[in-house]
């Protein structure tokens, strides 16, 4: 119905909307990065196991190989039950937001124990990673009068939407590139306020920023520091606190961010920091106020996820130790595996139609899932397979992965040119 | 930790970042609108009962009137049962965004619910409202060369921020001015796109746009239609389609989008549309694609819903009652009930101190809990009280809750000013 409804304006009126629009998914097409959703459902209890339905009738066997939840918390049976108990306590959604209605002894309790993991005084919960890294910056910014942003060039979506919607001047700095910060906050007035927004495990790259020697720079130009450890809380430090934690930087750090949909395995996002900043960002960011609170069935998960991890080391070392199996696998085979020195085992292919086409072939034929990145998520011509093997990808796998990798990169003559 | 290394900042530097915090959080106190979130757990299966842990050790029992879980559906067994079979087949959480890892068999089938419970072709899901009124209403008009957007002067905080985003050149017509729109869009050239945004039910007054109206107006300037129904899917039209369902106008409209998270109880939000719309916006809503999708449990709590109030009118009905009920009591006890043809029944205060007593009084002496609402949810001076009865909110509830206001107002010596 709304096609038609859509159509009737190119008799009528000026503006043929249905061309622009197609248009703009044309554009994709051609580029070959138009993004096609594997349908799948993973199996509880035998993860990475799960089912695919694309291209066939009903489910099929495959082993994933992309997934964020990196250590399988969101299989574990603590996070389960913690889930299953909040559902029978109180039910499904929150009915409100924070301040009506919807701010639960839950959400209270599990930003406790974020402010905790991170040793700040505070922590704030978002309905996801996405929006804690969109409001947070964008209300800081606001916040602080004549602020300017220093940005690592490389910085995730959401802190890019964060700095343009706060409207604030932005510099860009190269990637993890300590002296060319320095420049830039020297350009700036002493007075003028300052705030420097960096990741610590880059997810794609699987690389990690100079956390300390950003620190030292903030100290002596006066700036406010930003880290999202989306990709590293639960996973670095001893108690999962991220790289700030391993390399006891976190009380140095203003703002820890971090996310409950990855290592944790459930879903939602936060930040933590002094109970002042927490503050005026509950107190002011729309993204956080004007939206209804997370589920106190993913809070109780959570909860019970970060409590876990911050117990226990295993899940730790054991995807460490699969990680570096598998880099080392793959660069024994000739693929060209990025240097990574993480979790993340990213191999270059560096155009899209064949990332896709790689992609495609390993899960049709192989039964193996892992998903072509391409721009905007890299750079154009850095199209890439990026691969998270976990605590729970066993030596069987990784070698049929790395055997179907060879062969497909063989039909497809890219081992020269990688 | 935090609060150390900021305050250093006092004498090094030339920024004093927690006096500047500090100051931003001392004007809400200042203006009585500091927002202290009350602390509460509902109690699964005897909604809207739930316990309270505010000001006094352990939990007390409360009667909740400000929950958007406006039918209890958050509570209801299909949604729970659902919500359970799902964690105990996949798991918590997703695991990755909806392109690497994340798309899962319940999205898949919840987008095809919601586009045929609004007779679209197509819909697409995202992890709030807020968020898909963000990044929907920005990247339509990102993608529309020069669009001009028209905006109810009372849309909702997620729509100004995502029209914000966009750049693009705004309209803001009077509340649901028909003619005052006209005026607006004959200004502009007619090979310009234009969109026009706005919501059915105005949660904070309980009045309804003239939607027909707006579409005629569509139709002869030729702009697209964007409608917020967030507080109308579930609970208006015969299957819950909200009232562009209920008024016949659902085809008429380019763009519907809803939430999971009130009458369905869950969480979650959602637009529906034709194919290509859909499809321009999954791949290029950076709020869409950089976030780990919805939890399926959530995923498959909101489809039991959506489901059941597809087929049961009853929960709709009996609100409806409920709500009249309380209005016609409230207006025969004399207080300042705002017109509303909704289910919403606000109490107009015009005072942010005042509410906000009002509530507290509610709270600590007679166990009934409803927030002030304040700026910015409402323009200053017209500080409320709004309460959502629900099918589940008994003669007895609505007697007690009366008798209680009615003494308060008498105690505050309202009666007269209000
Ligand atoms: C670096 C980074 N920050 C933030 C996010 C957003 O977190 P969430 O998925 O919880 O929205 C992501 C990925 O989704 C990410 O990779
Ligand atoms: C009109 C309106 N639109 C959108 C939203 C956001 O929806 P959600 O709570 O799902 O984020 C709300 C309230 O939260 C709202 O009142």
């Amino acid at each position: 119905m709304a096609r038609t409804r859509l159509s009737s304006f190119r008799s009528g009126c000026g503006v043929d909307y249905n061309a622009i629009f197609e248009g703009a998914i044309e554009r994709l097409h051609a580029e070959g990065r138009y993004r096609v959703f594997v349908d799948i459902l993973r199996n509880k209890g035998s993860y990475p196991n799960a089912r695919c339905f694309a291209g066939h009738n009903g489910a099929r066997p495959i082993t994933v190989w992309c997934s964020n939840d990196y250590l399988g918390m969101g299989q574990h049976e603590t996070v389960i039950s913690a889930m299953e108990a909040a559902l029978h306590d109180v039910g499904a959604g929150s009915g409100g937001t924070r301040n009506i209605g919807g701010n639960t002894h839950y959400h209270l309790d599990l930003e406790a124990e974020l402010a905790e993991l991170h040793g700040k005084e505070a922590a704030l919960l978002f309905t996801s990673g996405y929006i804690s890294n969109e409001a947070s910056l964008a209300t800081l910014a606001k916040i602080l009068p004549g602020c300017v942003i220093f940005s690592d060039e490389l910085n995730h979506a959401s802190m890019i939407a964060g700095i343009q919607n706060s409207g604030a001047p932005k510099r860009i700095f190269r990637h993890n590139d300590v002296a060319h910060l320095e420049e830039l906050l020297a350009a700036e007035p002493a007075d003028v306020p300052k705030l420097i927004a960096f990741e610590s495990v880059y997810s794609m790259d699987g690389d990690v920023a100079p956390i300390a020697a950003f620190c030292d720079l903030a100290d002596k130009y006066g700036a406010l520091t930003y880290l999202d450890e989306v990709h590293a809380v639960g996973m670095y430090g001893k108690r999962g606190g991220g790289i700030s934690e391993r390399d006891g930087v976190a009380d140095r750090v203003t703002i820890i961010e971090g996310t409950l949909g990855k290592a944790f395995g459930v879903m939602g996002g936060y930040i933590s920091a002094s109970q002042t900043i927490v503050d005026v960002i509950r107190s002011y960011a729309p993204g956080f106020i004007f939206t209804t609170s997370l589920s106190p069935v993913l809070v109780a998960g959570a909860l019970a996820s970060v409590r876990h991890l911050k117990d226990n080391n295993a899940p730790r070392e054991a995807q460490q130790t699969n990680a570096a199996a598998l880099k080392a696998m793959f660069s024994d085979a000739g693929l060209p595996v990025m240097a990574s020195t993480t979790h993340i085992v990213p191999l270059m292919v560096g155009d899209p139609v064949k990332a896709k086409r790689i992609s495609d072939i390993l899960l049709i034929e192989y039964g193996i899932y892992v998903q072509p990145i391409n721009y905007p998520t890299v750079p154009r011509g850095t199209e890439r397979l990026r691969f998270t093997p976990g605590p729970f990808h066993d030596q069987g796998m990784m070698e049929a992965l790395t055997k179907a990798l060879v062969e497909i990169w063989d039909r497809m003559e890219l081992r020269l040119a990688a």
